[in-house]
Formats: C-alpha cells, structure tokens, sequence
C-alpha cells in the first residue's frame, strides 16, 4: 500500500484549518482545509449521504454512544460544528489539528497516535439518539416518527450501561488505530458538553455490502450477509435505506438519512461449538462449508424457502417472509475478554441501516425472537437507534438540516 | 496479497492429521501434518525457540490466561498436546481440524470463522505461570528461581480478574479474526479441563523487534519502543532474553525459553490530551513530532541522558541507570470501551520478554513506580508472569521439557 502518509503533514496540517476558520469568522462558520488533496484510500467526507452506511465495510470498528451532558443548544451546535471539521480533516488522512503545536505550552489539537499512518478508508458515521428529542434543546417537536424507541423482545438481557445514547459516532477503517483515533479526538473536542456513554471496538466485519467480496465469517464459522444489499444498489437503498422526504412527520430533515438500529448480542460460542454439524446448519439454513441455502449448491444460489428447516434463522428473516423488508448490514465481531466463568465476552456488534425501523428491524427482530432456535446461543445484552442525518455539504455540518 | 487461504482446506485439513494421530498411537503421540505446505505469511512453528518472542511483531493480539481446573496432570498434558498439535496447523493457515465433519451428528473440530483468511504471520506462545508449580502437579520443585512473584509496586491497582493465570496464550497475527479464531478453538479443545481467566485484545502494536521499521506510537502519541532488542539480533537475544541451562534453579527446562511479564496499564487518555505539549515532551524525555531523545535531532540518535529532565520516562527505564538490563517489549494498545464515568477505558497492554524478571522488568519498574512523572496519567490494573518454555521439537509438545 503507498499511501500519502500523515508524517509529512505533521505540524502543518492544522493550519490551514486555523487559519480558515479564522477568516471564515470563528463559530458561525466552519472552514475546511479545500485544497489539500486527501490522502488515497480516503473516502470522501462530502455529500448527499453520510459515509459509512453505504461505503464498502471496512475491516476494523470503533462505536461510541455519547451522553450530551449541558442542556446548551448553542454548545451542542458548536461541538456538532468542530466534529465535522475534524472529521473531514480525519477521514482525508490528516491529524484532526496541528498534534506539535507551535507553542508548546499548548495541549496539541490532534493526539498524535495516528501520525504516519493513511487514511484508511476511515470513515465517521452520526446520529441521534431519541434521547437528544427531550426537552433540552428544543427538539421534541422534531422527532421523527420512524425514531420510535425499540420495543423489548422476548430474550433481551438489556445493560443501559451499553445502551443508548444521545448521539453515536461509528469509525470504520481498515486499521484500528485510525479508527480509535478518530473516536479518541472527537471525544476530546467534545470535553464538557458530551461525554462517551459506552464504546464498543470491532476486529472483524461480519457483513459485506460488496457483493463480488468473499463473504465474512461471524463467530458462528459461518458465512453472514450473503444476501445483504450492495452498497452500489441504487434502487435497494433507495427503496430501504436512505429516507425520502415524503416519508412522514419529521421526515424532512432526514431526506438523504437512514436509521442505524444497534444490538450487542453476545454469543455463547462455547456452547456453539460442542453442538454438532447437522444442528448447527439446521438452525441458520445454510451449508458451514460453502454458505449454500438448503437445496443449493451455491452461496449464492436464490434461496428456496420450502426446502428449509421451518424455524430456519434465514428462513425466519428472509424478505419474502417479513414483507419485502430489507436492512443493510454491517455488523463487526468482538471479543471483550472473559466473563468471569471461564467464557469468552464474545460476539456480534449488530448494525444496520435501514429506512424505517418499523417496517425493517422491529418486525425481523420480533420474529426471529419469538422463533429463532438461534436464540439458545445467543442474547441482546445492548442496543440503541439513532437517527443519522442526510450527508454534510460543502460549509455545513452535521445535523444542520436539524440543528441549523 | 495472494496466499493460500483455508478455503481450499476445507473439510480435508484435518484428515492428515486424524488419520497420523491415530497411526502415531492415540494420546501419546502428537502427529503433525508435515507433507502439507505452510501457507505464505506463515509464521513457522518448531524450532529452538518459541515463535512470538523474537518474531517481528504482528498487527494485532489475543491474549489469554487460563486456570487449570483439574490436578490431573495427565489430562494437563493431553490438553499441551492437543494445543500442540493444533497450534502447528493453525499457524501455518490450517484449521485446527475438520470444520466440517464426515459425520454431521459430530461438532466441528474448528469452530470455522477463519476459513478463507491467510496465516496472517499467527504465532501462538504459551507460559506457565507461579501457581502451576504449586502441589496439584507435582511440579513445585521444578519452579524456576526466576519465576518469582512479582512485588507490589507503588501505585498498583490490580484486579485479580485480569491478573495471573496457571497458563496463558499469546495469540499474534497481522488479522485479529486469526488471533480470536486461535484462542477460541484452544479454549474449545481445553475444556472441562483449562478455562479462560482473563482475556485481553490488543488492536495496535506499541513497539517494534524491526529496528528499520516505522516506530508505533502509544496512546500517549508517542514512538514507543524506539531501542528495543530487535528480534535478528541474536547477540542481544541471549544475552537479554533467552535463558540459558547454567542459569539458575530449575534453568534446566527452560533454556532456550524466556520469562513474560505482561501489565494492563490503564491511561488516562483524557487527561493527558488536556496537558501540555511541553509537559508531555518532558515527561516522556522525546520530542512528541520525530521521536527524538532530548538534544538530539533525529528518533534513533543515541540518548544523551545529561539533556534530559532527572524523571522522564526514557531517562528512568534507560539501560545504563539500570545495570544494563534490558527487556524485549512487544506491547499492544487496547481500548476496551468506557469505564462509566465517560472515559474511554484505553492504554497500554504491556508485554515484555526477559531472561531473569528480578534483573529485567521489576528493578526498571521498581524506578519508574517510584519517580515516573508519567504515572499521574496511568494506573496499572492488571499483571502476570509466566514461564515461556523453549520452542517445540517436532514430535514434542509444549512444556514437554517440564512435563514429558
């Protein structure tokens, strides 16, 4: 990989940005450095949706929920604005701010651990939790009617430790280091007025939005997202993903959006692995070795309903079954040490974007909980829903559509 | 990059190694599939040492430490084998057996989500730890001198659930999904008989054992581990981290091995980014941007100790204030979401290899737990000691110089 390094960026790549700001006449106006060139193997910060949801799923994950912590709308708006020139500056390979200041006395505006290392695809996803709706900063009014608070379903182990949330940010890159960077600063810019909620660190993507990629594994061993909707489908995300504007009360400032629905579903992979072959098929639907549906010989053969298992987990959340609904997936696996019992913390950090929850996750989740033999090995310890806002233009910021 | 993945393994990978077992006469023979190329990026398994000392150092880190559950020690030693056995296959990119079983009514004997994935330069390292040697095994008077107990230091937190263990599992590779995968099946294969005490993943390597290579930066964002004894450095190696037969009580079994000390160093990340450039550059005794000791100007310059603050960090752990110890560090970062009151619960999983701890890592430790300004910004919360063996011969198994 050649890639144009943050090293020969270091020192100079905030100034720009100060600079630019500066002129641009402090708060009110975010700048951004324009004419540096981004980094390759930089996505692109800029444009009608957010990065992150249908870009290519990079291989690494860093979420972190947020708790806004000052009533101050003002304050919120300014953080939101500083996030955004950051973010773009980050994304494109670059420190977040100068990480040697010129005056040394000084705290650097970026942490430093990132330095000499590319872009990485990184890419900074936001969204807001039902929570920010209250009546803190004026936007219960604003609320859209698809960010409906998830229900329980039977077998969730809820922690609000690892729940919630007033705003998420998910960092996606191919190298962790970029990603937790990138989470790290925003989490410094935002000292004072939000506060990390509960984090979650992805190593391994379990789904794909690239159809033509081999399909990843989850903990199972078995291939996950063979038929999740490709990130170059214009009509599927059109049709499932990103919001219209005539899509309902408070719809219009999320045109361009999409809801991420998230779900910390820990997996009792010790009891998983001493099950055998046959039942571990018969529960998912499909063949451990080549990923082939019951009936097929392929992955990606269509998939015959009547020849699986009734309760099949792909059976279960199938579209044909769920009334054409479509989610797009990009879930990570993690392994957050043990549990004190001698098992691993192990399992599948859930994400998935979708038009409206009430037509996509819920009526899944419901049906795979109510019937799901998979629900034997697994269970719902986190979750949360935000509502992630159309994608930053050129001078604005994001959330503007709602904040500005 | 091409490599020979799993992929065309699958459902054949394990038949060698069955059918040796079984021609090798059961448990007391290790059999290996031998005939079978090792993948490309594989890291080779047997030889004088074990692999994961001086190997050039992967991307990312599984770690575990196990409790043994049983005082059987012949079942102790069948589990050494079988995690032998299935260590040389999954380091050179193999399964650890049949992912996909003749017989479906059997569980899997790889439980299957690194199928397709590369070796990913996997090495796989095991230590015995103080409490091994106690009556359970017959094993008390086989204790190494060297294996002390490790003393208290000043400012130590430590949490038994992330301290010690009878046994533990480095798990390296350059994909994590490779290094979780390892860790899991030797779990699965030790059960009912070693079970997981701990567990700590590591997304980013701190140091180098490739002096030519890029230095990594810490979380402080900081070059970490700019003088470390590069792994081909074989003059280094046995005089600092290979123990040799003449070294002491209970030196016999372990020449050619080394001793581990691993800490789980908590930083205070968000109190760090609010403290000065200044402070931070005296505090660590480099400059933040090259790496460079004080009054020099480029990262490996020899240090000059006289330009430096009396307490900075590179000064305290130097080897000349040390009676030239030195220790082969081969850390990771690891950020394993909040603690709860907003924080990121992120650091330094500190790994050091060493031929005599009470020369290596607990004088230097002893000098910075007394005077590093640094520990203001971290709190140690974890820590271990293990025996590492020498390397396997073909047809040994691990610790088969204690055990065999």
């Amino acid at each position: 990989m050649t890639e144009v390094s943050r090293r020969r960026m270091l020192g100079t790549a905030g100034l720009g940005v100060l600079a630019g700001a500066a002129a641009g006449g402090g708060v009110a106006g975010v700048a951004y450095a324009h004419d540096e060139p981004a980094a390759p193997a930089a996505v692109p910060f800029f444009g009608p949706h957010q990065a992150g949801i249908a870009t290519p799923v990079q291989d690494r994950l860093h979420f972190a929920a947020f708790d806004v912590i000052t009533d101050d709308r003002a304050e919120l708006v300014r953080v939101l604005k500083e996030w955004t020139r950051a973010a773009a500056l980050m994304t494109a390979g670059r420190p977040a701010g100068d990480a040697v200041p010129k005056v040394a006395e000084a705290p650097p505006d970026d942490t430093g651990e990132a330095l000499g290392l590319p872009a990485a695809r990184l890419t900074l996803t936001v969204g807001f939790g039902p929570s920010l709706f209250d009546d803190r900063f004026g936007l219960a009014a604003r609320r859209p009617a698809a960010l409906v608070d998830l229900p329980h379903f039977p077998g969730d182990d809820l922690e609000s430790a690892r729940s919630g949330g007033d705003l998420m940010v998910q960092a996606c890159a191919d190298d962790p280091q970029v990603a937790v960077h990138a989470v790290r600063n925003l989490a410094r810019i935002g000292f004072g007025v939000v506060a990390v909620r509960w984090s979650q660190l992805g190593f391994g993507k379990t789904s794909s939005t690239t159809p033509s990629a081999q399909t990843p594994r989850n903990l199972f061993g078995f291939k996950d997202g063979t038929n999740n909707i490709g990130g170059s489908d214009t009509a599927a995300l059109n049709r499932h993903v990103w919001v219209a504007r005539a899509d309902g009360p408070g719809a219009d400032w999320m045109a361009g959006g999409s809801y991420l629905v998230a779900r910390r579903i820990r997996m009792h992979i010790e009891t998983w692995d001493r099950t055998s072959l046959k039942e571990q098929q018969d529960i998912v639907g499909r063949d451990k070795g080549e990923g082939a549906a019951f009936g097929n010989a392929k992955e990606r053969d269509p998939v015959r309903l009547d020849r699986m298992p009734p309760d099949a987990h792909v059976r279960l959340a199938h579209p044909s079954t769920n009334g054409g609904a479509r989610i797009l997936r990009r879930g990570y696996s993690f392994a957050d040490g043990s549990d004190g019992l001698g098992r691993l913390d192990a399992g599948l950090f859930f994400l998935a974007y979708q038009r409206d929850p009430r037509s996509g996750f819920i009526p899944v989740q419901r049906r795979l909980a109510a019937r799901d033999v998979m629900n034997e090995y697994l269970v719902h310890v986190g979750s949360g829903i935000w509502a992630c806002p159309p994608g930053v233009r050129q001078g604005g910021f994001w959330g503007d559509t709602l904040l500005g």
